[in-house]
């Protein structure tokens, strides 16, 4: 059993001081790779200090890799001497941060949602039964657009959920909205002008650009896209997410979306990709119908991704798309193939259809608000919280913490860094850049563990001045 | 029990004639929607004819829609009368031939495999042991590239059986090679001239086209793409399939090959793109080398689908791309998620790791072998065999028939189809129209059903003068 006096902590916190014996002795070869580590628990009781204290060190310990966890069985040490070996060809620094492998001890830049709250049970379960009953159908090659099935329990949870009336037939599924994307500039036109906001996720920005595709950044104001930029941009389509803009957080009123389809309505070229992300997770209030819904001419593409609402390694997205633009899809584009296999395709169909997504979106909620409720918790109970300001705190799955400092914010990230905590800030979502936007960090949470909160907000607000 | 005469079947065959007395009393409800069918062997014994012909006539009747299948149970009449109730949505027309519900009696056009070869119960069973074994690895998310697993167990596939050499790294994996296709326009650039094969895969000309990327079209000869028409077009792309080509059967010599190596070397923006998708069908001889294998100069992407090996419903494909591209790659455009998801990603490297994958491409490298061996067997059997030609026969899952007949190739398709059978003319893949190159018809025989080939096949010749 580990042993270890506290006598010499210094000023170190007990889980900091414990992290830092247990990685000596790992790195000293003391404990040895593939050892179990005692439970959190006995380990606990063991040196008289707190479970949560071990909890803590033990998932810093699993950050940086020097132990792992076998579910149902315990913690183990990781055989570190295979970190020193070079690897025959060096992975890209983009692949290490595809791989989430970066050691943060919280990390509010993510915002890939938690693998543990996948109802995994559930998933693999119908998975099962479709292997079992649907042999024969899963041989068949799916349409371009998805199964039929698919396509009518999507459009069945549209109307319910979000008060959207579409035939299955309008909607095409694919292997995430940016392989979505893909294809709506294959159909709209790649001579057509992106408009897309500013500040924004940048993603979609880089895709059009990989894709060689014009397009403008339009500024916002506190009611989403400018207008009289966005009409003197020249743009066709305008790509928004209305129902809660990333990062700012803001909520498109209805005045302002009756501007923004009136725009659309002035030439036949214009379209409006309505990109309604994480729409699902709105926590207070009633929600303002999509743009699709109130849209009577045909100008709206609106698009979804269950990557959101369930697994970001679940790759299944839709839009769904006007009339005349999928009697267009059917004609120029369904040579291709659906990019999700039929195993997924019919498992969602079902999982949606016995009322799982329903579920499992109204558990999500209460999670994710209670995540927000203790992040919030947290951030008032510091010290100098009144040196900063929280805004956008009830839609969709992060919000702003304005910081009265005089620090930019590269210093902020980097001492933020240095407290093992990642952060982005508002300001680097600007194409145009601009000093007065500084100062306000965005929070994602959906990816935070309940567990480290109280610390990770005590280090951010470390590293605020 | 149903009972029919024979006596008035003219000059019907049997099956015909029965399949006609069967349609007749489902359209009169004379059997009514849902009743069961006697099974084949029963009805053979009542009608005393042979269980062939009640199985040609019952396959016949289900292609057309009349009856419909119920696994371990047996036929069943379909419900006739909905099938005159307009849809809410006109299905387009793509989205009919996707889903396979044209009514041919032998499809040589649809190139998908059968999907009672695909091995279900040892997939399903892997795909169990992953959801098992697996859940944590499961809910992390996969690099832009693919989970090194798949990776990993395509490069050690590759280096076993097709004697390519390269790093797991190389590998970039996708939800079907038409996506990647994409990928590659946006790596190598939308603003370089791409050239394909005259006449070729039709699907491929759609992509460039779809992706407004220029494309020209080098026409063949006997040993593959034409080098001179190749370095006068301005190419700066290759797009080629060296190991089979679709639709001639041309396997590219090695001195060819060279040749094109050397036309990639003479400038820095030369690439090829060597799409490989059904070099594990091989029937007869030792393979060439992959030009991938030859190249030194990082000119080749190789590419390849597991849609075309295990299932078209499967969709995971990847290419292999050289050490600077796939440096390109990590910097541009590995911000896109991988389409494929883990389950697949997962199940697929067990699938190979295990050997099944080896296992399943030997058994159908028999089973496509004995297929065209009943097919040539049965074109050489008919009156007219002497007025037709077979040419190669030996690679991949097609041939082709030449035929000396006066008719031009719009009327052999439309008298084929009028006896229930699909086919297509190489003169269809040929850009420059040309009408020497009339009268050769392509055989697909991936998706044929072995009872039909007989039949089929007669009918094709009653089709050709």
């Amino acid at each position: 059993m580990l042993t270890y006096s506290f006598e010499n902590k210094g000023s170190d916190s007990l889980y900091e001081y414990l992290y830092k014996q247990i990685k000596k002795d790992i790195l000293s070869y003391t404990i040895s790779a593939g050892e179990k580590l005692p439970s959190k628990r006995t380990l606990a009781k063991n040196l008289n200090i707190s479970t949560i204290t071990v909890e803590n060190a033990y998932a810093q310990l699993m950050a940086e890799g020097y132990i792992y966890s076998v579910p149902k069985s315990g913690f183990y040490v990781s055989d570190i001497s295979s970190k020193k070996t070079p690897q025959k060809t060096e992975p890209s620094k983009n692949d290490i941060l595809d791989t989430h492998t970066t050691t943060y001890f919280a990390d509010f830049v993510n915002n890939s949602t938690q693998s543990n709250n996948f109802p995994f049970s559930t998933w693999t379960k119908i998975m099962r039964e479709i292997m079992s009953d649907m042999s024969e159908k899963l041989m068949v090659r799916s349409p371009s657009s998805g199964v039929p099935e698919l396509r009518q329990a999507i459009s069945n949870y549209l109307y319910q959920f979000r008060g959207i009336n579409v035939e299955p037939e309008q909607i095409i599924v694919g292997a995430g909205t940016e392989y979505l994307y893909g294809l709506i500039i294959q159909l709209l036109g790649q001579d057509k002008t992106y408009a897309i906001e500013d500040p924004g996720y940048q993603k979609i920005s880089k895709i059009y650009d990989a894709n060689k595709v014009k397009s403008v950044h339009i500024g916002m104001d506190e009611s989403g896209i400018d207008i009289k930029t966005l009409e003197s941009s020249g743009a066709d389509i305008l790509h928004i997410s209305p129902s809660h803009h990333f990062p700012t957080g803001i909520v498109t009123p209805i005045s302002r979306r009756y501007e923004i389809l009136s725009w659309a309505s002035k030439s036949p070229d214009r379209y409006i990709i309505e990109d309604d992300y994480d729409s699902e997770f709105r926590l207070l209030g009633k929600p303002i119908p999509s743009l699709q819904s109130i849209d009577v001419l045909d100008k709206v593409i609106y698009m979804n991704t269950f990557s959101k609402s369930l697994s970001s390694t679940i790759r299944i997205s839709y839009m769904v798309l006007p009339k005349p633009l999928i009697a267009k899809y059917n004609r120029e584009l369904s040579f291709y193939s659906c990019t999700v296999s039929n195993f997924e395709q019919y498992t969602l169909a079902r999982f949606i259809e016995a009322g799982h997504l329903e579920k499992h979106i109204n558990r999500m909620r209460n999670y994710y608000r209670g995540q927000r409720d203790a992040i919030l918790e947290a951030i008032k109970s510091q010290p100098d919280f009144s040196l900063t300001t929280i805004k956008e705190e009830n839609s969709g799955l992060h919000f702003l913490l304005e910081v009265n400092t005089k620090l930019p914010d590269e210093t902020l990230i980097s001492k933020a860094k240095g407290n093992g905590i990642n952060i982005s800030c508002l300001s680097q979502y600007y194409y145009q850049k601009d000093r007065t936007k500084e100062h306000t960090i965005i929070i994602n949470y959906s990816g935070l563990d309940k567990i480290h909160i109280e610390e990770a907000i005590k280090r951010l607000y470390k590293s605020l001045w």
